[in-house]
C-alpha cells in the first residue's frame, strides 16, 4: 500500500522551509481576516450559533492539511452547504436548540463517514452524475434562496420558510415591523461591501499599493464592516433599540463532541448527508482543481474525498457544522501566495486565538451586517446567463437544469438537487441505450466507406454495412438487435450483413449474447453475419466465445475485404445511392 | 398519431383470410391443451385457488391480440411471475385468504398500469438496464426456488419458505410426515413427463406421425398426465387418503372485478408490481424477437409493452393474476403454425370452454401432478452452463451474476433482482465514467497516428496527441479533466495539446464546459489546446461556443495537419518511442 497517497502531507512537509513558512503564514493571516466574518455569518445562515461557525473553522483546516491533496484549497463552512443544512434539521428541532446543533454535528460526521467510505473504495466517479448543468442551476437557485432568506435579518423582521415563495411571502407578511437601526445598519454595510468590491482595489492602488497588495486589502472590507458595525451597536446600545445582535458567545477551544446515537435520527438524516457531501465535494474538486491547473499541480478526487471526509468527522467530533472546500477563500488564499496545506493549519491557529480572545467583542455584532456579507457573497454564485448558454447549446440538458432550479427555488433545496441527478442519469440512460450507428457504403473507386445519408456511396442490395460507432454494453445491446432485425425485415433481399466496428473498444456479456442472439436470428433469417475491423483488444475476448464458433459469416480485417469477398464485383453497374 | 402503432391488429385483421385462421386454429388447439395443466400449476405456484390461473388465460389473451406486435407471443401465467406473486403477496395475507386474492388482483392492474404508462412514454429502453448475466441468473436461481417448492406437493407435506434455505430446511423437517399415496401419484408423473420429454416424439415417429406432429403430441404429455391422475384419484377417493387434490373450482366465465382501492396497499406492492413487469417484458421481448426473426417479422418493443399492459388490466379485471409471454407455450405456438395472434384469442375461446365445463373434473386433479409438471417446466430454464460462460468471458458481469444468484437463492427473489440491476447499472456508470482515451504518435512516414503504447511511433515533446475513443457527456467529461491535467503535469516542457476526435459523436453541455475548463487551465499552464478530426455534426454545435471563441489553439481538419502545423519539422531526428 502506498501511504503517500493516503498521506499527501509527506509529499510536501519532508522540503518544507523558511521560504514557504513566510507565504503561507502570510496568505494565513489574509483568510483569517477574511474567515471570521464568514464562518459566523454561515452558522447564522444554517440557524446555528455563532461559534458553531468558528469550531468548524479550527481542527478541519488541521486535518485537510494532513490528508488533502489541493495545496491551496480553503476549507470551512460554506454557503451552500449552511441552506443544505438549515433545511435538513428544521424539520428535526428547533433552530439554536441544542438538539438542532445536535442534529449539525450528527451531520458533519454522517457527511465524514460517507466521503470517507467513497475515497477508501474509490468512489470519486460518482460525482460524476451530478452534470454541470444541473450543478451550476443547483448553485444559482441556492444563490437566490440565500440571498433572500438574509433580507430578514436586514429588514430587522421574523420571516420563515425553505424556498424563495414562502421566504418571500414571509417577509412580505412582516416588512410591516421593520426596525428602522437594524435597516440603516444593515443596508449601510451591503452599500460599503458593494462598493468596495468595485472601487476599494483602485482606491488602494491610487494609495500607492502595488496590484497584488491592494487586492488582498480590498478583501477585508467584511471584517471593516464587522468592526465598524460592532462598535457602533456597542457604543450606540442598539440591541436596547431592537437591534438583533450576535449575543454572547462562549469563549475557549471547541470540546469533544460525541454525536447523537439515535438511530432513528441517523437514518431520518442520511440522505441530506449524502447530498451535502456530495454537492461540497463537486464544488471542492472543481476550485481545487482549476487553481491546481494555475501552478501545474495535480490533485487527487479520490483522496480529496479522504480529505474532506476527515476534514467533516473534526467537525463534527469539534462540536462544528458541514465543512467543504470554499470558493472565494480558495481564491484569496491562492492569490495571497500560499504554497502548502500548510497555510491552511496557520489559518486554524488564527480562528483558533479569534475564539479565545475575540468572542466578547463578537456579542455586538449586528446580524444585520452577517447578513450584508452573505448576500454579497452570494451573489457571486448566480450565473443566470448560464441558463441561456445552456439553453442554446442543448436543450435537453437545459429540461434538466431548469427543473433543478424551479424545484430548488419553489420546493427546497433537496427536491432541486434530486430532481436534477435523477433527470441527469435518466437523460444519459436514454442516450446510451441508443448507440450511434450507421449504415455505410463505399465511396467509389476508393476503400473507403462513409454514412449512406450523408454520402453519395455504392451499395450492394444483397450486403449492408452496418458501422456502429459505440462501445456495446447491456445498455445499448437491445437497442443494437432491435436496428438489425429492422434492416433484416426491411431489405428483403439481403444475404450478408456486416457490422463494422472501428469504434467498439468494448463488448460485455449482455453484448456478446446480443451478438450471439443475432447472429443466430439472422441465420434463421438466410442472412450471414460477419464482423469487420475488431479492434485487438476486443478479438483477443471474443476468441474461444460462442460467437466465433457459431458464426454463420466471417471477420474481414477491413471493409473493403470484406466488400470485395461479398459482393458481386463483375456487376457492371453497381446501384448508386444519391440520398442527402 | 399513427392509429396502426397503438392497433397493430389493423395490420393483420383486414387481410385475414381462410388459410390463415386454419393454421391459427390448429396451434390454439394444442396451445389450450397445453395451457390448461399449465394455467392450473402456476396459479398453485402462486399461492391462487386454481381458477385464477384459468382466468388469467381468457381476457389477456383476446386482448393482447388487439394490441399486442408479436405474431406468436402465448401470453398466461408464467412461473417467475407466479412465484415472484407469491413472495410480494406472502407478507400481505395468508395464501388463497381473499386479501391474498384480492392482492393478486392489485398486482395485476399495477402491473398493467405501469406497462402501460411505460409503453405510451417509449421509456421501453429501461428493460435494457437489465443486464443478460442478471436476468440469466436471476431466472435460473428461480427455477431452482420454484423447484424446490414444489417438492412438498410431491412428497404430500406442508411446508414454506421464500427462498432456497428455508424451502430445503421447512422440507427436511416434514419429510417424516410423507404421504405414500400422495408421493406415488407425485413420482410416477414426474416419471412420465420427463420419459416423454425424452422419448415421446420418437416413439410417435415410430408410429407413423410426421416429425411435427411427433413433436406436437409430445407437448400433449402433460394434459395426459393430468387426465391418468386425475381419474386415478377419483376413482380411488385418494382425498380419503389424504392426497390433497384442487378441490371444487367454481364453474363459469370470471365476473368484472375491482382491484382493492387501499393506497396503503397499493404503495406496499409498488416495488413488486414494478419487478414483476420489467422482468415479465424483458422475458417477452426477447421470446418475441427470437421468433419474430425466423420469419423476418418485426416486433415494437414500445407497443408491446402497451400489449402486455393492456393484458394484465385484462387479467386484474377479470380476476386473474399477472400475465406475460410464456417461452415454450410461445415456441409451440410458432411451431404449431399460429400465423397471427388469432391464436390467441382462439386459445382464450378453449380456456373459456374448459372453465364452462371441465371444472367438475378439475376437483379431483392432484396437486402433486400439478407439482411435477412444474418442475419438469422450470427445469428447462436452469442455465447453469452460463456461469462459467459468463465466468471465463468478463469476470465483472459474473460477479453481477452471482450477486444476483445468491441473493435470489439465500434471500428473496425481490432482493436478487433489485442488487442485480443496482450492480448492472452501478459497473455501468464506473465503465462509462472513464472514456477509453490514448496518447497517440505518428507512424514514421505516414499520416497515420497510433497509440504509442502499441506501436512505435514518432513522439514530439512539445506537443502531445491525446485520442479520444468515446462520446463526452457529464458521465465522463470529468475523468477527461483528469487525464488531460496530468499529462500536462507530467510534460514539463508541453507547449500544445490536440485533443483527436475522430470517434466523438457527441459532447454535451456538461462536456463543453469540461473542455472550456481544460482551455482555461491548459491556458493558465502556458499550454495551448487543439482539436483535430472533430465530426461535422460534433463541429456544427460547437460554433457559437464560448469554446471556439475562446480557443487557445486551432481546428484542424486532420490530425497530420496538426501534426505538419505544430511540430518542427526541420527537426533533423525526431525521438522515437519503442514503448510495448
Amino acid at each position: 500500500m502506498n501511504v503517500k497517497r493516503y498521506l499527501p502531507i509527506l509529499e510536501w512537509a519532508p522540503a518544507y522551509g523558511r521560504d514557504q513558512a513566510t507565504s503561507d503564514l502570510v496568505a494565513a493571516v489574509i483568510v483569517t481576516v477574511m474567515l471570521i466574518p464568514q464562518s459566523l455569518a454561515y452558522a447564522l445562515l444554517a440557524g446555528l450559533p455563532a461559534q458553531v461557525g468558528l469550531y468548524a473553522s479550527i481542527l478541519p483546516l488541521v486535518i485537510y492539511a494532513v490528508f488533502g491533496t489541493s495545496r491551496t484549497l480553503a476549507v470551512g463552512p460554506v454557503a451552500v452547504a449552511s441552506l443544505m443544512t438549515a433545511t435538513a434539521l428544521s424539520p428535526i428541532a428547533e433552530a439554536g436548540s441544542s438538539a438542532y446543533i445536535a442534529g449539525a454535528v450528527l451531520l458533519a460526521v454522517m457527511s465524514g463517514i460517507m466521503l470517507t467510505l467513497m475515497g477508501v473504495f474509490r468512489l470519486g466517479f460518482l460525482a460524476n452524475f451530478l452534470s454541470h448543468p444541473v450543478i451550476s442551476g443547483f448553485i444559482t437557485a441556492s444563490g437566490l434562496v440565500i440571498a433572500a432568506s438574509q433580507l430578514k435579518h436586514i429588514l430587522g423582521v421574523q420571516a420563515s420558510g425553505h424556498n424563495l415563495i414562502e421566504i418571500v411571502h414571509s417577509i412580505m407578511g412582516a416588512v410591516g415591523n421593520t426596525n428602522g437601526y437594524t435597516l440603516a445598519i444593515g443596508v449601510a454595510a451591503w452599500a460599503f461591501l458593494l462598493l468596495s468590491r468595485k472601487h476599494a482595489k483602485p482606491f488602494f492602488k491610487a494609495l500607492g499599493a502595488k496590484p497584488r497588495l491592494a487586492e488582498i486589502l480590498a478583501k477585508t472590507a467584511p471584517i471593516l464592516a464587522v468592526v465598524a458595525t460592532t462598535l457602533v451597536a456597542w457604543v450606540f446600545s442598539l440591541d436596547e433599540k431592537g437591534v438583533r445582535l450576535v449575543g454572547e458567545v462562549p469563549s475557549g477551544l471547541p470540546a469533544f463532541t460525541l454525536p447523537p446515537l439515535d438511530t432513528g435520527l441517523w437514518s431520518q438524516l442520511a440522505v441530506s448527508a449524502l447530498l451535502i457531501s456530495v454537492v461540497g465535494f463537486v464544488e471542492s474538486v472543481s476550485v481545487g482543481q482549476t487553481l491546481a491547473a494555475k501552478r501545474r499541480q495535480r490533485i487527487d478526487p479520490d483522496q480529496e474525498l479522504i480529505g474532506l471526509g476527515t476534514a467533516n468527522l473534526g467537525a463534527g467530533f469539534s462540536g462544528g457544522m458541514p465543512v467543504t472546500g470554499g470558493f472565494s477563500r480558495s481564491v484569496v488564499n491562492f492569490d495571497a501566495g500560499a504554497e502548502t496545506p500548510a497555510a491552511g493549519a496557520y489559518t486554524a491557529v488564527g480562528i483558533a486565538l479569534a475564539t479565545l480572545f475575540l468572542t466578547p467583542a463578537i456579542a455586538y455584532l449586528p446580524q444585520a451586517t452577517l447578513a450584508a456579507t452573505i448576500i454579497v457573497a452570494v451573489t457571486t454564485l448566480i450565473d443566470l446567463p448560464a441558463l441561456g448558454r445552456t439553453f442554446r447549446y442543448s436543450r435537453t440538458d437545459f429540461g434538466a437544469m431548469l427543473a433543478t432550479i424551479v424545484l430548488t427555488l419553489g420546493h427546497s433545496v433537496e427536491a432541486g438537487i434530486i430532481a436534477g441527478v435523477a433527470l441527469s442519469i435518466g437523460l444519459f440512460l436514454y442516450r446510451t441505450s441508443r448507440p450511434h450507428s450507421a449504415v455505410v457504403g463505399r465511396v467509389p473507386g476508393t476503400e473507403h466507406f462513409r454514412n449512406v445519408l450523408r454520402h453519395d456511396v455504392e451499395l450492394c442490395p444483397k450486403v449492408t454495412f452496418l458501422r456502429v460507432d459505440e462501445s456495446l454494453y447491456f445498455a445499448n445491446a437491445r437497442f443494437l438487435e432491435e436496428t438489425v432485425m429492422d434492416l433484416v425485415s426491411e431489405e428483403r433481399k439481403l444475404t450478408d450483413l456486416v457490422l463494422v466496428c472501428p469504434a467498439v473498444n468494448l463488448i460485455d456479456a449482455s453484448a456478446l449474447e446480443s451478438l450471439e442472439a443475432i447472429n443466430e436470428r439472422l441465420h434463421d433469417a438466410g442472412v450471414r453475419l460477419h464482423l469487420s475491423e475488431v479492434k485487438g483488444p476486443v478479438m483477443d475476448r471474443l476468441k474461444g466465445t460462442e460467437l466465433l464458433e457459431h458464426l454463420s459469416g466471417r471477420i474481414f480485417l477491413s471493409t473493403y475485404d470484406a466488400w470485395q469477398a461479398l459482393t458481386d464485383k463483375a456487376d457492371p453497374e453497381p446501384e448508386i445511392s444519391r440520398v442527402g
